[in-house]
């Protein structure tokens, strides 16, 4: 398959609240008040967790197929230490992201443990968020000046 | 400031779709049906350029508002690719993730070319979503065989 192109384009509703449309998606994202918003919706960074589990999820059950093992659920459990101190340009060593995460998978299954840490490591090689997040991602940012009318704003190109 | 932790917890209600809670609120993901869903949500990788953008428009206010600009509105778009085939299991050479991720700003600003520059470099510098992505993020993934019944998944330490 060749590569396939996902979209985003969105406004600001807010210095901290932000809507997302994603094909016929929207999606609002907010902060909480301790960190500037009006916690209408989950934060960015919490979003990012969203992804990733989501991802795992996907991955995990397409792996378990591949290898014969019956999931009848799958829970999860992301935790990440994030210090803002960096984001709000105070002096530190620590980086502006998630410090790391801790995952925990808890797959509903009868297959054995020698069996699961195979799928495990197969979810991971092959999931697109653990990649993004493991891994460089390039990233090109650019500025415009040509700020749109609001009822423009889903149809920019 | 100390680190802060974000958490999700949540499970799946398909092989493509996730409930994920992330404090009192609920976020569903799904994939599109040419990626094995029903197309009820945004999918994991669209989900992370939600999260990309919500944090660039924090990060951008703030930034903004430190530099002396006016931020009338914030317009942003991003584009990534992305080839599922390592996803898959089909053979290539492509990462799992996303190639690269395009990002445009498009202030409403009376604020000059130069200054913009800077805004630019500081928030990239800043921005927690663009620091794990751009930079690895170390991560500590296990499998639990402590299957919960569903309506205790939430209450899960």
């Amino acid at each position: 398959m060749s590569a396939l192109t996902f979209s985003l384009q969105g406004y600001s509703l807010s210095p901290a609240k932000f809507k997302a449309k994603l094909r016929d998606f929207e999606v609002i994202i907010d902060e909480p008040q301790n960190l500037g918003g009006t916690d209408e919706a989950p934060n960015p960074v919490e979003y990012l967790l969203a992804s990733y589990a989501g991802c795992l999820n996907v991955v995990g059950h397409l792996i378990a197929k591949e290898q014969g093992i019956e999931l009848k659920g799958l829970q999860i459990k992301i935790n990440g230490d994030l210090n803002p101190d960096k984001l709000f340009g105070k002096s530190t060593n620590d980086r502006a992201g998630f410090q790391g995460l801790r995952v925990t998978l808890i797959p509903d299954t009868d297959a054995g443990v020698e069996q699961l840490a195979e799928w495990l490591q197969i979810v991971e090689s092959r999931c697109p968020v653990n990649d993004n997040l493991l891994r460089s991602t390039p990233i090109r940012v650019s500025v415009e000046k040509n700020f749109k009318d609001i009822n423009q704003v889903f149809s920019l190109n």
